[in-house]
């Protein structure tokens, strides 16, 4: 059971109980990080044979199963993890895999993160993995094509679809005569088990905190969805949700505030989506005083199918379901990239409060790495035990409701592993010398943080300390970086990996997401990536800064800090805008070649640990106090 | 009339004799930049009287006509430049625009470069000008869409439109319940004193040269043909059909020895279709030996009509014309953005030629500038002077056909209008102190070169110095950086600017475009933009490296070399690129501000200055060797 199957139905009546509610929770001493493997692969035989024999009965020649929900969720919760279920490939983190099932075979895609896992949990379970990229590629629907026949059907549950993806499926299958059944939910012919929705209390996130009312979201949002021309929009996205009603929850989805609901918009009705059980007393009020109608979760079908031509309804292909689409009534318009920036813009206020999460973040992270140097030395660490740990300093602070997603703790070689995550299997003990990678960060009320850093233990070896120093060179040079309004981060990408390049060296994630307020941790549209991302970096953005370098078998670096895009000056060449740095936690001295850094890198060094020592001191121990001021004692050639 | 009317009709039998009757041509005393511009104000309204005739008498509501040829060049031969002389808005470096004519409104199209010349040439034409980029720009298609009414017709010939566009303008307005004739040669009906089409003869561009042969070309062609699933392929544009065939001419168009032909190639068929009087003896022999049959020049379209239904004919539909498409009886298959890559990398022979190239350009432009020095305090020179001068010292190399495009000359705040062309109108006597901006390029035999640089002529200021010097770091930072294999230029633009961002100054042009090899010195697919381009740099590709910074009225700014990128070297990451950079003249060290240069980049002048020297003194005499050795001489803080 995942930690968050914790926090269900605390009942908090206002934000205080409400938080009282969570600490409450996470004193719960087993602070379990994931769920363990279950070895169910003797179950899917038969579940496979029953969804065989109901393709039969109902004419259904092949099935297509997403592991996703009616909001095109990445992690959704249990109750649409049916494809998990059937399959045997799953983890309480979630997987990314489609099933296809036909009379004679079953398979199941999925990325290169999950190769080895897959094909391990795929074992005699009657299904085989096909690869969703690298260069073995195969591609889903090709495949499909490929092995079915014109005049049979493809059945899917409409549900877990987004209308783009059936659409492509229908499109392709169509073209080969093959007709798609929209409404195939075979869950609800061979799963009679499956988990019920998560039926988790609601709180609000307090109007102080996010400094906006929920009646000026909905008026800005109006405003967007009038400039795609269309004047009403139903949200299928819990984050734009969350954000839009300034409500959330815990335990809905792992790591994210988020809750599971639809919510409707337009110049004349407010209506929320949502199982009448999540409902407070206070979350009534709350809505009430917004004009924000309560309907049942399952009334939003037959809601958009009453809907009156003359509603022209925004729909975001990508993020609404295929069976919500199938009962519309009204004239649907797609479109919804610009609800997405609205989100993504953060204002006056959230930045503050961003600012205080910060310091509790620097501050859970001060222990942390305190505690690890201070029992590094007995040899009884390891990465299992720094993730908890870790878990347990962040949720001391009653604010923080979760981590914001599984914590990395890479040890050596395991911090090359990019999505690395340790498991009673992997686990290896902290010892010797060598350069540990945590990657880590919090949900607090206050807003998300995620931050890496990368230090060493015992001694450093010169080309430790120059790679570091590299990645390090890349971190500066974004973050200090002034650029003009409408750049966009595939445009800045390259200054991050400049001093690499010219070595040879390479990584080869993105150097930077968007991330949510106290929602999840990765948001769009902005990010900085290579690739292509026409999406303009503006003032108010919240964006990591992450480069990295992984030798593997040996160590991973990676430095991030959440950045915050800002109005740097005006000029005669137009507006120019730069990074301010949000998050407080040192970077490892003993790590830097100050010798190949120039004058104002290690001016910034400098100046940045002024910064995070004057912020989180304050808030220390004594010890603690000493501890942080050693760290950021400056640095010089 | 324009010099490159100069160079018709010199009958070259071999390369040699083509070369003398080129300096022959050269050495006509009036060497004419551009042509001045007539006023033919009053010759409009007969024509535009005219063609309105002929529209009612064909039932013709609107007509439509575009500034290009049947081959979608930029600046195409006077025959197909009917448009300039309908309007009277017209140069001899061609113009962007396009004509709208009802019987009672015409228009004219065109970009921002040329608001103010359009503005002015258009008046008392009875066309009036549109914005077509820019905050005041309507879409002609739009503007044509609201302007017809269903069951009327627009006009248009076919042959000088692409396919692409054609297919934008007849689905709108089709959409409108307006109908396309795209068969309407309005200039055949009113334009009895149309110049021919060029009849330059055209001469071989020696293997030697460009180090492979046409077999090899074509088959290399025919590979990338069957990638696109075609069996065959129709060249129009003139630069691929130029590279195709090894073979140039002089005359056609101007700054670009491309010629004026089609070209078929399939497994069994290898055609040109070129006027006959263009042909030597020598070339038909040329042909012959690679098997390439020559058809007459309008023969294409009768060719077209006749291939049977089984070939599938590659055509590209922005480089097609849509007159030939109508007439295509086979099997169409749209693509060949493949097609320009084969062209854009060149070979070691090329390289090594174009280094013998930019030895002959830096000799042209150590002459130049050091005259510049001498002459200056004498106040007589001017900004068409120097131009005619420049264009006398590189076309005194032998191999120097012609410019590759009219050389910007800017003094002061001239040099700050990006696409400034100096005419006796604009003109101003270089004196006082000041910067002088020198945008040039040769075409060689031996390759196309493209420089520009930036001197100062008295004494430069503080402000000067410093954002000479800040270009001149960006210039640095993009020629010196390291790029794993499949890096696109708009993923390493930025390196360029990065400087100048930071004090919030930035330019608002790519900072290089591909470069062609005695073709056109502005050539696809790669470049290095800000805008989104898929294309990787690759080994082999010439691209320009050219920031710049522009103070309106005061001075401009621009640092422009070719670099060639290589191939770095490969490591556990992968394969790294670099460039080199290939062209050999100084940039002024007066200008240079190296207290804030990095030591690296102070080496790099340095060692780039010592490698000027060492290319450029043995081609010099004594005296000029002397000028050019001061100006490389080392920097130092």
């Amino acid at each position: 059971m995942a930690a968050r199957d914790f926090f269900c139905n605390f009942g908090a009546r206002n934000r205080e109980t409400a938080i009282a509610a969570i600490i409450c929770a996470y004193a719960i001493p087993a602070v379990i990080i994931r769920t363990p493997i279950k070895p169910i692969m003797k179950k899917n035989f038969e579940y496979l044979t029953r969804l065989r024999e109901v393709m039969k009965t109902k004419g259904i020649d092949a099935v297509v199963i997403t592991g996703t929900d009616p909001h095109q969720s990445e992690l959704p919760p249990h109750h649409w993890r049916g494809r998990e279920w059937l399959t045997g490939f799953e983890s309480g983190n979630g997987t990314n895999g489609t099933a296809v099932v036909l009379q004679d075979d079953a398979l199941c895609w999925t990325d290169s993160r999950y190769f080895i896992q897959a094909e391990e949990q795929l074992k005699d379970t009657g299904f085989r993995m096909m690869k969703e990229d690298g260069p073995e590629a195969v591609d889903l629907i090709d495949w499909l094509t490929e092995h079915t026949k014109p005049g049979q059907t493809v059945g899917i549950d409409g549900m877990t679809f987004s209308i783009s993806l059936a659409q492509r499926l229908e499109q392709q299958l169509s073209d080969n005569g093959v007709r798609l059944d929209d409404n195939f939910p075979q869950f609800d012919f061979i799963y009679p088990e499956r988990p019920a929705r998560p039926q988790n209390k609601l709180f609000i996130h307090d109007e102080k905190i996010v400094g906006e009312t929920v009646d000026s979201k909905i008026s800005r949002l109006m405003t967007e969805v009038k400039a795609e021309l269309a004047n009403a929009v139903l949200l299928s996205a819990l984050d734009d949700i969350a954000w839009a009603t300034n409500l959330r929850t815990a335990g809905d989805i792992n790591y994210s505030p988020i809750f599971v609901g639809f919510l409707f918009v337009s110049d004349t009705q407010r209506l929320l989506f949502v199982d009448e059980a999540k409902l407070t007393d206070e979350v009534r009020d709350h809505l009430q005083k917004y004009d924000i109608r309560i309907m049942g979760y399952d009334d939003v079908t037959g809601f958009v199918a009453t809907l009156p031509k003359e509603t022209r309804l925004l729909l975001d292909p990508d993020k609404t379901a295929r069976g919500i689409y199938d009962k519309v009534g009204c004239t649907p318009v797609f479109g919804g990239s610009r609800l997405a920036k609205l989100k993504s813009i953060k204002n006056p206020t959230m930045l503050a409060n961003l600012a205080i999460a910060m310091e509790k973040d620097g501050v859970a992270l001060t222990r942390f790495f305190m505690m690890i140097e201070k029992e590094y030395p007995e040899g009884k660490l390891t990465e299992v035990e720094l993730g908890k740990r870790l878990r347990q300093l962040r949720l001391a602070d009653p604010t923080c409701v979760d981590e914001s997603f599984a914590a990395i703790v890479g040890w050596k070689g395991h911090g090359a592993i990019v999505h690395y995550e340790a498991t009673e299997a992997t686990d290896v003990a902290i010892e010797g010398d060598g350069i540990l990678l945590v990657d880590s960060g919090g949900q607090y009320t206050y807003g998300t943080t995620d931050i890496t850093r990368t230090i060493v233990l015992g001694k450093a070896t010169d080309e430790q300390r120059h790679d570091f120093t590299l990645v390090l060179k890349g971190h500066i040079a974004l973050g200090t970086q002034i650029f003009p309004e409408g750049t966009t981060g595939h445009q800045l990408d390259s200054l991050a990996r400049q001093f690499l390049w010219k070595e040879g060296k390479a990584y080869y994630h993105g150097t930077g997401h968007g991330v949510g307020f106290f929602i999840n941790c990765h948001e769009g549209p902005q990010n900085i990536r290579l690739n292509i991302n026409p999406t303009p970096l503006e003032p108010g953005m919240i964006t990591s800064n992450e480069p990295g370098l992984y030798l593997e078998g040996r160590y991973g670096i990676r430095l991030e800090n959440l950045i915050v895009t800002n109005v740097a000056m005006d000029t005669e060449f137009g507006r120019f805008l730069k990074f301010d740095t949000m998050t407080l936690f040192p970077f490892d001295r003993n790590l830097m070649q100050t010798e190949i850094m120039t004058d104002s890198e290690i001016e910034w060094i400098n100046s940045y640990h002024a910064e995070v020592r004057r912020r989180l001191v304050p808030h220390l121990t004594k010890e603690e106090a000493e501890w942080i001021i050693g760290k950021t004692e400056p640095i010089s050639r």
